[in-house]
């Protein structure tokens, strides 16, 4: 067996590895029930020690570093896969097994505790598992690298290339662009909600309109399904296994269906990548950037347009004619981009969305920096609640409390989150010219946007960088410029025209 | 280390394994999307290769054998957990690990497909699966056992102890007396089924009260869940996780009632295995046919009472007023234990119950005789069902294609369901002597017999024997006269009165 041959084997089984892990998590975070999770965290933290065994092995380690050494026979493809596969083993192998087999079995556990401390609204009760998961990712950060600031790993892990410097120049245009401009459109905004925002939608009839909404996104229900979870989350082994959730607010419509549009724009890239990649280590979105992209994409450039409407209010009418009399496409569209300071991200309009992730970016930086205490953090979280979006937080729940990425020890995360807006902004210019987009949302066709977006994005998996990907897509490089333009453009001419 | 610790330290590996496939497997049979199985099922299979690795590893055979040789230091519960262990290897070792991936392979495959060919009633589809599967419990079994009847391998694994021999004397019974009572009982059936059994309940109002039987069986939802899925099932992976599903017919309620009492008699069992036994390989039931036990008891003993539908007919009439209007305790009991001719084991009633598997005891029997061609399976099967139920199969699904059984390898199953009513009935005449069980069910105190039987069967899991904890419960060990007495009281009653 020659070397690719045997890698090829050897990756099989730490896919067979990841998928067994994968599912369990997905049954963890959509229906375990609570009692099991002591017993599940202990013996879910072996199996990644065996995966951590076979990602570590001495025959793995000499296959990869021989074909990434000489890798002249390999095809361009396979040149990436042993690219990977190097970054991979320069990732795990600086931690020790012990660390990563506690830490598994650590970050397994904290998300019930987390998930517990939420719903009792008890900062406390969560914070020593956060301060212990802080711990290890700092030492983590340092077994990896010395040298780096630890926060520049973790945000090369989620988004390879970019750095607290990259960032910060980012979200300056959020601070100096954005911020000031979403106040002038703050001083406008309608003062309350339409009738029937706040209308009440019995969640069966709700649940068949996310059915009604994965036919219209065109996604292939033999290769994945829509369930219910607390906190909506796209999900994947290949791409014949796409799965998403929402979460159904009877009192708040609008919470499961642009989460239904927007998981789905997260799963329609899983579904389009190339099948061939199924087996390889480049399958999955080219980063957690550019997979927000499309999900940012679909969500707030078609789902919340005024053609995409058009198009579905009558369904949707039908569905609830008593909470939706009277309501045309032009009043659903302004309320769908209805702006307005709250306090949960997940539920941000478009134009403050960014500064919600501007809080997380420098609370975590200052995680990484050592100047905190987790006592702190909640005050600090408050505080900065304060400046950006004039709140006043009055239960963690809806401030510290609200998002499980640090249960799961995910630092640096967020940040790709408002890249993500902004890279779907600068592909929202170019899709606009070659595509005759309104026609294609107003007729129902977003099938001919989706084959679009496979072909540009899509379908390359891992397998060209974001980078690339922007490039051969909109002719330049990452330019936050389009984001701001974009919700300038947008906002302008619903609010302040 | 000491031995046994080495050797609970390698077995709680060996549960980690098992726990990752269970959830797996859970997942397929539940929810997962179809076109996710080829992949799966080979990922599953190099699972399932590092389990058979683990098990038959050197080490681990050489530390069992070793505690097996050499007890005198160990527990009486330890000594248990070694002689399992060291069963467990002698049943793995024979088969060669290339075997055991394939199979894994196969089996995982094998289940959608006989699924798709139930929904396309084509037993052609099947039939290439249904030939290599027995072709690979034949070669497993001569693999284990050269000398003995490879039948008989199977039917020990499911119900240790238990043979041909045994079991035809057992079915002797079920044919000498239990059918020619049965076709007596037939005789004067009620020819249409009432009304009410055979009106519209929709699925929603089904699921509630389904969460309600859970709360009057008391399931705890903290460790457990129900859920929907083609084939009603239970499934567990320690006593903290124990779920269990059912189907909604909306044309026939009494289908998710009686699945929902019945699985919550094999969940109640799990639940109330002790603790202690989670991390061992003693956790469980004792075997499949006291678990069946259990279920049926469950199932026919309180779920097909006179008291219970006193206690519970008011709930079920206040979510289906309409249906169940004028209906009284009397007439639902009555129906709820309509005996008549039916093609579909699961919808049987408990009287006709056992001609279902006599059949497939008979045809399981042929098979591994060698008599047979799966060409003519289902011929055979129809003129059993001609012979024993006086029925005409017009099409698989009705037929030879309804159970999942086969699809998963497991022959030898069957007789378990059979035994276990058997098992079910002898326990019965104990508890009337030992609790004022009419009581206790119209009363709705059936936690006090849960109770009863966690003390006398299911704290044990597999430390005891059917034989054993039969004994010590009853007096006396299995006896199926007890069977057809409780058949012929029963159904005396209602219909020959």
């Amino acid at each position: 067996m020659n070397g690719f041959d045997r890698f090829k084997e050897l990756q099989k089984k730490q896919k067979a590895y990841q998928l067994v892990l994968g599912i369990a998590s997905w049954d963890s975070n959509t229906e375990a029930p609570k009692a099991c999770f002591p017993y599940r965290s202990e013996m879910l933290s072996l199996i990644s020690g065996e995966y951590y065994a076979l990602s570590t092995s001495e025959e793995y380690q000499e296959i990869v570093n021989a074909l990434h050494q000489d890798p002249e026979d390999l095809s361009e493809i396979q040149k990436k896969e042993i690219r990977k596969a190097k970054k991979d083993i320069d990732k795990i192998l600086p931690i020790p097994r012990e660390d990563y087999v506690e830490y598994s079995r650590l970050v397994n556990l904290s998300q019930r505790e987390w998930e517990e401390a939420k719903a009792k609204d008890d900062y406390d009760h969560f914070k020593p598992y956060l301060e212990k998961i802080i711990g290890f990712r700092k030492k983590m950060a340092h077994q990896r690298d010395p040298d780096a600031h630890p926060y520049n790993v973790f945000l090369d892990d989620f988004e390879e290339g970019m750095d607290m410097e990259k960032y910060d120049g980012f979200f300056r245009i959020v601070k100096e662009e954005i911020a000031p401009f979403a106040k002038e459109v703050l001083a406008v905004k309608d003062e309350k909600p339409p009738e029937f925002m706040v209308a009440t939608y019995p969640r069966d009839k709700q649940k068949q309109f996310g059915e009604y909404l994965m036919d219209v996104l065109a996604f292939d229900k033999n290769r994945g399904l829509l369930k219910e979870s607390v906190h909506p989350f796209t999900w994947n082994t290949h791409s014949k296994d796409v799965r998403f959730t929402v979460r159904y607010l009877e009192n708040y419509l609008f919470s499961s269906v642009f989460a239904a549009i927007h998981e789905l724009g997260h799963a329609l890239y899983e579904q389009q990548v190339d099948e061939m990649f199924d087996m390889t280590n480049l399958k999955s979105g080219a980063s957690m950037g550019m997979h927000e992209s499309q999900s940012r994409f679909y969500e707030n450039v078609v789902g919340r347009s005024l053609p995409f409407w058009e198009a579905h209010l009558p369904k949707l009418k039908k569905l609830f004619p008593r909470q939706l009399k009277g309501v045309d496409a032009e009043e659903f569209f302004r309320a769908a981009n209805r702006v307005d300071e709250t306090f949960i991200r997940v539920e941000a309009d478009e134009l403050t969305y960014p500064l919600h992730i501007l809080i997380r970016y420098e609370i975590e930086r200052m995680i990484f920096e050592g100047q905190i205490d987790v006592d702190d953090l909640p005050a600090i979280w408050n505080k900065k609640m304060k400046q950006y979006l004039n709140l006043d937080v009055e239960k963690p729940s809806q401030g510290i409390l609200q998002d499980v990425h640090w249960s799961t020890g995910m630092f640096g995360y967020f940040p790709t989150y408002a890249l993500g807006s902004a890279y779907a902004a600068q592909i929202y210019y170019t899709i606009k010219e070659e595509l005759d987009f309104e026609r294609l949302v107003r007729e129902d066709d977003i099938a001919e946007i989706n084959r679009f977006l496979k072909e540009k994005v899509h379908c390359y998996g891992k397998s060209k960088t974001p980078e690339e990907i922007l490039v051969a897509l909109t002719g330049e490089p990452f330019n936050p410029q389009y984001y701001a333009r974009y919700l300038k453009e947008k906002y302008r001419d619903i609010y302040l025209k």
